[in-house]
């Protein structure tokens, strides 16, 4: 259930799953699903239903994937469920699935090129993205349950599903080449998560966590063969130790395949993407160019004074663009410390004393779409420490390998400060900025008492100084 | 700045201070405000009006305290503010000042009895609270700066100035008299956060934090006769360091002489009594009974639905109703199971994954008034773990000698889960439940499917068994 908060502003306000396992017993009768799966797929949409009234839904969006498109007998359950709830579920076929997610990763990941992998229990849907456009998509008759029954639970040797496996990749068309691989769906989220716990990342978010080939390859390899006994050993979680070892097999066979060299995984997929092929249907299934919607969203539900946080904004870019040179900052980091100005605000709508901390958490833990843990962390990191102090080793030191070294981050985070402290009365107005021989000139429409008053506690990168003029 | 959410629900927006030092000078001056002191105030307050505009605020109290009403030159002061900025000051005397400090306190705090004692510079309030009720107010004229000139600076022996507070002290009534002693204004503040820090405290909020005189008596005394140079190593912030020993003395003769055994520290003080004293205009001053204006605004801000919360409480009291004797769980836990199912859902509001952290995390850091500090981590307690598990010793570790016993933490915790869990479709509707002979039965209104589900995950505390009629 999303929550729209403006024109492309949304939020994720309930998701409920139910293990219905639709496709329970259907393997052994040619795949027609069996009247107990049917039963229960029954009652959990009943209860969905519910739960879309309580929050007065506008618009219901329902599609099945491989288990009810598979199945000779589908027509019987999609009339049951329309006569018995009214509910119309539209059947998509592998194509459509695999640009559904296609759209969740181009519009929702930290990317704009790769290859999206959705590796399901009887298909593996793969979207080819060029320049945040999907350009090709492609579904393949290979998916955990398969190999599973097929290969897995007869106990034959791995390299028949080996080769099973790339018998069935042959048919992907030679343009799936691409060094950035996505990867979508469960089996590779838990594959991720492995990764990020034997890896102590200080993140706990799997989605846009990023990891080279060079790095895990063995590790993926590693999965894909391990007796079910070590999988739990090596952070695999007990709900995936049935089907992990196909579906890592199904994985780096694939990532060969399309020569990936990096992997981002996604915690976005189908779901998303078909919300967003409504909300984007008539911009060309994209966001606008520099438009992100959690930073939008955060701003809808959080901030006070969106017009004073734009203006505080622009005045970390007007610092910034006078302190770069001389400081020697990154490029990038203009985009990171605007961001960071103009969130800096949303704590507020929590508790004001503090506010700064809360914004921080906020960020950490809502800033979903569209960065990369470094991003992530540098942006929370700017909030946290833009009062009086400069970023503390005791908060960044589980963060040290995602964050810029200490100057760099010491002088954007006094950027962060300044231009906050600047707009302390709450006045707007635009702030001229310019650098020369140690003075930072600060020119405002505004008067500065307040502002004067606590620039001076403001801790330094360095011994600059201060004039208003 | 309070922003009002409903009719008593209000939270802090913005809180701004400037360091004006209006008396500066006016000691040497027989009370007269110099010019340049003035001008100081009137910059401040003029910035003080543009953030005021800047939140389109409706209404601005605006009041004065002893440093101008003890100034011969008080009506040029508040003539120039009237002309300069269009505001009127209202000077209140000591008894009025007294007493908004006992209205904040008798509706912020978690008291119904007690002396409000507020040391100022010049002077020092109290509030006999008696029944909620402010009984009788009176004001010393004693304060930090007035004894640090007299006294301290001149290096007078520390017996002179005990002496010049126990014959101040005589004037105050024999009717002020109470084991409890409520903590107002920042001399206090300053003291209650070095005990804190020295008792390794585990939450950081100063508000509602209490000792005994028992504990820290001793403490308090130790506090008034150190050399400055000491202050510092025992957890006098900076600044404070001028007029914490002063403040001292005055504290400790104060609390002997109304025979306090207890003080709770409060963080609100006249700012919030004078907000408060217009909220509750029509209603004598007081909230209404069982009425909580920091629950009401979590509500008001971060409720989803406001009326399914309510009802996940209901059947939270419900099912403690059932288990309370069998378990022997303690009686005044009924009111915080109550309000951690009525707030378990705010998280969402932030963000959907992981909502029961988040909503703790907005326990502990905006369920500011009227509960102590054991209250609220058992509140954020059963609401950071009324999902699967119950509470874990890494979480609960540090708050241990606030919270309850595990067993009974556990109970507390399973019912907010499974009245949570209960709802889980969200269906609203009287649930029933009874206990006998080890099974708890549910019976419930609306169908349970989602429920059934969920409840075998729930980690028990016990061996009991659930059937839903």
């Amino acid at each position: 259930m999303f929550e729209r908060t403006s024109r492309f502003g949304f939020h994720l306000i309930n998701e409920t799953r139910s293990r219905v396992r639709i496709s329970e017993g259907a393997y052994d009768n040619n795949g027609h699903l069996q009247s107990e799966a049917i039963d229960r797929a029954i009652s959990a949409l009943s209860q969905f239903l519910i739960i879309a009234r309580s929050y007065k839904t506008h618009k219901i969006l329902c599609v099945a994937t491989s288990a009810v498109r598979d199945a000779p007998n589908k027509k019987y359950f999609l009339k049951r469920v329309e006569k018995e709830l009214g509910l119309k579920i539209k059947v998509i076929d592998g194509k459509k699935e695999a640009w559904l997610g296609g759209v969740a990763a181009a519009n929702l990941l930290p990317i704009t090129d790769g290859i999206t992998i959705d590796i399901g229990g009887g298909s593996t849907e793969l979207a080819l993205i060029q320049n945040r456009r999907i350009v090709e998509t492609f579904s393949l008759d290979i998916g955990t349950v398969r190999l599973k029954e097929l290969f897995f639970d007869k106990k034959l040797p791995i390299e028949d599903a080996k080769e099973y496996i790339n018998h069935t990749l042959a048919k992907l068309p030679e343009t799936f080449k691409s060094k950035q691989a996505i990867g979508i769906g469960g089996t590779i989220r838990a594959i991720a998560k492995a990764i990020m716990q034997r890896n102590e990342h200080p993140i706990e978010k799997v989605h846009a966590f990023s990891f080279s080939i060079k790095d895990e390859g063995k590790f993926i390899q590693k999965v894909s063969q391990s007796p079910i006994m070590k999988l739990k050993k090596i952070g695999i979680k007990k709900d995936r130790l049935d089907t992990i070892r196909p579906g890592a097999l199904i994985f780096w066979n694939l990532l060969e395949k399309i020569g990936a060299q990096n992997v981002i995984s996604s915690g976005v997929g189908v779901r998303e993407g078909l919300f967003l092929s409504d909300l984007l249907r008539n911009s060309n299934h994209l966001f606008p160019h520099n438009f992100n919607p959690s930073v939008r969203s955060l701003q809808d539900r959080f901030s006070i004074d969106t017009k004073l946080a734009a203006n505080i904004s622009s005045t970390a870019e007007a610092i910034f663009n006078a302190l770069q040179e001389p400081f020697k900052l990154p490029n990038d980091a203009k985009k990171h410390i605007k961001i960071a100005a103009k969130l800096s605000q949303i704590g507020i709508g929590l508790d004001f004393y503090g506010y700064h901390k809360h914004s921080a958490y906020m960020i950490m833990n809502n800033l979903n779409y569209g960065f990369t843990h470094e991003e992530m962390i540098l942006i929370a990191t700017l909030i946290r420490f833009n009062k009086r102090r400069l970023p503390k080793n005791s908060f960044t030191r589980p963060y040290k390998k995602l964050l810029p070294d200490d100057k760099t981050l010491s002088w954007l985070s006094y950027i962060v400060s300044l231009s906050q402290t600047i707009h302390f009365s709450r006045e707007k107005g635009k702030v001229s900025v310019t650098y020369k021989n140690g003075v930072l000139n600060i020119d405002t429409p505004f008067d500065n008492y307040l502002a004067k008053e606590r620039i001076k506690e403001l801790e330094k990168p360095a011994s600059i100084a201060i004039l208003f003029s």
